[in-house]
């Protein structure tokens, strides 16, 4: 890559890109400049929300912390921002732990859990539940460190060119879903397909897959998936809610003094929170434009899919956990921490939601 | 109060301690002191979550916004935070705010609204559906400016002496509830009483009152509602989540840097979103404690009385609100809101929960 090569040249991007520079003794303040690559464009929800955290760890560290963000395809491909931090050419990545699924079989649990936690649970678990301890684990055995920067919050289930009944019309469809529940899908029959974002479109319109799964309305939208499928499925039980992952070089993280660590931390949190918002709010604006400018047709998955799904899921995950020690404890980390959310969630959020529309506000 | 006295004549408490202070010219930093007044006690989690927060912005902004905590009774009783900031006392301030209904009858619409959004939307709506900016025109009207400083999600429906089955029920009961859920409930002939918090278990076990609302397990279980009580309601349709506030003097605010604001707003919405899972990982482990140890009836409010309330909500929360123009105004903005949400959110969230039993993980 000529860039890499450039800017290595330039000694930005080398490993001692991370190593402080004394200023001017008058001040005597130490000043530490990163390098953060993207899995996402520049453009979208997620590019817009590392650039304005690296802004405000820059400001908020008075320049004591400066972040200078590439993102998807300005320095290295999006899916290769881990090994770019493994590698020393960046001190943080940001993506979704799925993307990483090569470097750790137990990661993808980081990201989503099908039929497990939903946002709220999630950051519950995250902060209060030991869940970045846990997580911690594997990203500290690669020689880096996690925090959660960003939600998709409850997924949709997906894209279809035809409709999707029973257990039977899974045989044999080409359909794109990384992670856990591409994995589950695969017991059925189904062809699971992985792509890169950028050839969805093109792969549907050309009959190369029968469909995918994305984000949510406002994503999918924007993407642009209505021009080729009209079955838009839910809900979203393979990715509840999703976690972006920001990952740092252990050891740059572990130099920073206690104040900056502080800075990057609560300004991970409240980008986490942001882009989980944003999210919502777009949501369902966009899910109105589908159904009424572009006739798409919102289908309920049916009960029997969803059960034969949850049944096989059952046997599906423990067995994905037990290829590693790491896998096996942070899957029975997560599963015992939703068996002490799923009934709370069902006296409160579930019980609201099921009882709101008795309101007519 | 004596204690504010002794500040005053030490010069800490006055409406000058947000003035900037010069230091050393080597260093030319100008530095900020602000004092903050809480409603909530120093132990509970919101007292913690003050406390965190104080300290963030005092270590993020290296010394240059140091702000004072005085928790519920510290410095000034626990209602009368807000006039605390209004009469120069302390720059900022922490509690909820229908504990302000007094300044401003549209202010409870800040703080939760019966059968409106859950916390997911409602942050949804401050951050990116113009919610704060709404906020805004109440709290700017007193010389304040708002920020969310945590949420309690979802809170349980309430303690009761006897059972609730039917409207006939609710005549004549004596019941403690604050807010909007208290003034559609007194409508059924309910005797709505307002106590402070620390007067709710006596009156419980007088028979002062034959029931309360309080906030959700894990804040319930600790004051001990249980001993008086065994007939534990949901779901929350009053406070299907509710903000707390943090509220600061608007020329101290402003008065702030660029850098030192957003600090601020940063560290506040990442103690919002450690405020609202700290809650959601305590609340069923309490709820499994209530129900196994103290033997607590958790019951689910009937079909009937949920319809009938939430009837008479749709008229009486419109006349709540035309009390004032921003009552109006806000009122509007929120059920415009919570009617782009209400479909999204029945897509996800209560789709998925619904369905997420169907794997027994």
């Amino acid at each position: 890559m000529d860039r890499r090569k450039f800017l290595k040249n330039a000694g930005l991007a080398s490993g001692t890109a991370a190593a402080t520079v004394i200023g001017a003794p008058a001040i005597a303040e130490a000043k530490t400049r990163w390098i953060a690559v993207s899995a996402f464009g520049k453009a979208g929800l997620l590019g817009q929300a590392l650039s304005d955290f690296a802004r405000f760890v820059g400001t908020a560290s008075g320049g004591k912390l400066t972040i200078k963000v590439f993102h998807a395809g300005e320095l290295v491909k999006p899916l290769e921002a881990m090994d770019a931090v493994l590698q020393g050419t960046a001190q943080m990545g940001y993506g979704a732990p799925y993307y990483w699924a090569g470097k750790s079989s137990a990661i993808s649990f980081v990201a989503a859990m099908p039929y497990g936690l939903n946002a709220q649970e999630q950051n519950a678990w995250l902060y209060y539940g030991g869940g970045i301890e846990q997580a911690d684990k594997i990203y500290n055995s690669l020689g880096l460190k996690f925090l959660p920067l960003g939600n998709t919050g409850n997924q949709m289930g997906g894209w279809y060119r035809k409709q999707i009944n029973s257990v039977a019309d899974l045989k044999g469809l080409k359909f794109r879903m990384p992670g856990l529940g591409g994995e589950i899908l695969k017991t059925f029959g189904v062809n699971v397909v992985l792509l890169p974002g950028k050839d969805v479109l093109s792969s549907l319109t050309t009959g190369a897959i029968d469909g995918t799964e994305w984000i949510g309305p406002a994503a999918d939208l924007g993407k642009g998936l209505f021009r080729v499928c009209n079955n838009y499925y839910y809900p979203g039980w393979h990715e509840p809610a999703t976690v972006l992952d920001a990952f740092f070089d252990k050891k740059a993280y572990e130099a920073l003094s206690p104040e900056l660590r502080d800075i990057v931390v609560r300004g991970a949190a409240a980008t986490n929170l942001f882009v989980l918002s944003k999210f919502q709010a777009a949501n369902n604006t966009a899910m109105q434009k589908l159904i009424k400018e572009h006739k798409v047709s919102v289908r309920k998955y049916s009960d029997e899919l969803l059960s034969a799904i949850g049944s096989r899921a059952a046997e599906v995950l423990p067995e994905l956990a037990a290829k590693s020690p790491e896998g096996r404890e942070i899957y029975e980390h997560i599963t015992n921490f939703r068996r002490t959310m799923i009934d709370w969630s069902g006296y409160s959020e579930q019980a609201f939601l099921e009882n709101r529309g008795k309101a007519k506000l």
